[in-house]
């Protein structure tokens, strides 16, 4: 049977009496014919169909509310949909379409709102359904039939919270096959309601690392996600640690145990001027306030959607004020956000340290928002422009 | 402050009029008094600190309702209790404890049944929420200060459903270290409602194999995990793939996909006396019809609760017959399974196999069913039984 015959005896299982092509957008039954062309999100569940995405844009949200339900919504991009029953007693919305990329999700019922159990979850501040929307124009992101790196979960001992922590580390394609090369070394993190799964699970960045090397267009390195959050035994768990500076735990976390033992574990080019940071948010607060403030250790800076630099006159205490001195050590600083969120500033930072003599690169991403596709679409652009110095 | 102190704090911002120290039992207001010695699970999402652990082995859960919720429930080992507002509005049970080790659990708020938003969610038959309860009597899943391997996300291209599939490659604690050493491997299946993340995330077979290398009990291997389920081009999606045999889209795309892609990308020990196969339930129905169907390939056979080999004399077109033959080159058959589930059929099986002459090993799990608990045991006991064959 072909591939379009199974949808329809599938559509004709699941709707028995399906007799119109769209919702009715009325209170009452809802019915929806499958024409064959609607396809499964790709973070739905195994077992599950739904989410569904058809060619001309429309999204299908299916949710099984037990009966005694009486009402039952969608939460989709700061919008909320009335869901209708079926025939069969399924609560169903079929929305014009949704913004591009990484779309969170929520499902209503009675005042509760909860994760879309077909869904396979993403961490977030709480845990969170995620519809992947479509966006012709960001292919960057879509996995190609070129080498891929791995990601590691690698387990290390921190003298700081005085256990071993998580990280993820994506190793290249030709990783594994040249024993004795090394690579350069991006540190990433995430941001303040995320961890250390989300720059690869969300944010792709193996995948986007693997299209772009494979295009002759980033060095194959070695990038390294850890945790933002760092407790000291005693310390009470929240957003941030408690440290004399808020960024205290983390600084120690990162050059004291995470560095050294990358180095020491992975074959890595041990230096300043192979060693790059970046992050989102509340990482590239953290690349700023700790990676700033070690410029012996990085070299090349990435800050998306995480505020800016400053006057480089007195930022870090006037680490950048002799732009040449500055210059000899650090190669960019690369500032970026999503158009809806303040790119003026970013934009005025980045023509400040430009016009006092600093290699400072700006991206805004056009009609996005502090959201994930700002972030994939920073990294996309700031990858190509890390380790190519000499 | 103390962390004693800082629980205090806590306690007392969290629970105000906080009278008595155990659940009433009755209809009416919630009230257990924080003593500081309950301890968050380790499967909390970072910004909840619920459910938590009692050091007398109760569990405190907690859920925020909206305020027309007329019934909130926690289900778990098979029994449902009645959670309680408390004065804050917020819903709880306290219950005297848990069965030992991993324990699936939701809340059913008027009927509709949901996770835990409090905690990271593992992927099942729909995805989970998941209490992991003290067992002191297995303590050789706990992460212990030995050195630990990396666990990979491997993409590879498989022609059998032409397209990039992701297994977890796990690498022992040395193999960074060993540019020229090669490792001979386990290729491990997980059971028909999980997927290629369980053997690690639920199972934890890094923890349980990083702990064994550490004691000299197992050897260093390589350790393979590929989702079960494979789907050709217009095959329907479902718990089993279609194809002529149940097995055969698996059988192709580890013979034929998986294992060349693993032989060329890691350091193999690229032969039959090196490659073990087990797996959970349908796992080990895998492991019995792909990896006995394939003695040329696989060495070592391990199936946890998945069935049993069956009757030497016949099983498998005969390959067992001959005993003398068989035992040249398959120098195991580990069978197992909870005592709650089918001991007798297997332990019957392995003594079939032992009077038969083959080297047939039993394990029982005390006290558990189908579930995690009795596959971690049976892991452990099959691990230090591979790969020491000459």
């Amino acid at each position: 049977m072909t591939k379009l015959g199974y949808a329809v005896v599938l559509a004709a299982a699941l709707l028995p009496r399906a007799t119109c092509l769209a919702q009715t957008g009325q209170a009452g039954v809802f019915s929806v014919q499958d024409d064959g062309q609607w396809q499964t999100s790709s973070n739905a569940h195994r077992l599950s169909k739904f989410p569904r995405i058809h060619p001309d844009g429309r999204v299908w949200f299916r949710f099984e509310a037990p009966e005694t339900a009486k009402s039952v919504q969608l939460h989709i991009d700061r919008k909320t949909y009335d869901m209708q029953k079926d025939s069969a007693g399924l609560w169903n919305v079929v929305i014009p379409g949704a913004e591009p990329g990484y779309r969170i999700y929520s499902f209503v019922v009675d005042g509760t709102s909860f994760m879309d159990p077909g869904s396979i979850p993403f961490y977030s501040n709480g845990n969170v359904s995620v519809l992947e929307y479509p966006s012709p124009a960001d292919s960057f992101y879509l996995p190609r039939h070129v080498p891929h790196g791995d990601v590691h979960e690698h387990w290390f001992y921190s003298k700081v919270d005085q256990k071993f922590r998580r990280a993820f580390v994506y190793t290249p394609p030709d990783y594994e096959k040249n024993p004795n090369k090394r690579y350069p070394v991006l540190y990433l993190q995430h941001g303040a309601g995320e961890n250390e799964t989300e720059w690869t699970h969300s944010g792709l960045v193996n995948i986007i690392l693997d299209n772009l090397i494979a295009d002759g267009r980033a060095v194959p390195m070695i990038v390294v996600m850890n945790n933002d959050f760092v407790y000291r035994p005693g310390d009470v768990r929240g957003r941030m640690a408690l440290a004399p500076d808020w960024a205290g735990n983390f600084r120690d976390l990162l050059l004291d145990d995470a560095i050294p033992d990358i180095d020491a574990y992975y074959r890595t080019i041990p230096d300043q001027q192979d060693r790059a940071m970046a992050g989102l948010s509340l990482g590239g607060m953290l690349t700023n306030q700790v990676g700033l403030e070690n410029t012996d250790t990085f070299s090349y800076y990435g800050i998306f959607s995480g505020g800016v630099v400053g006057d480089p006159t007195t930022a870090h205490h006037g680490v950048m004020a002799d732009a040449a001195a500055f210059n000899k050590k650090v190669k960019l600083i690369f500032e970026s956000c999503g158009s809806l969120e303040r790119p003026e500033s970013v934009r005025g930072n980045v023509e400040q340290l430009e016009s006092h003599g600093i290699n400072a690169v700006l991206y805004v991403s056009p009609n996005t928002a502090h959201e994930w596709q700002t972030w994939r679409r920073s990294l996309y652009h700031f990858l190509p422009l890390i380790f190519h110095s000499d």
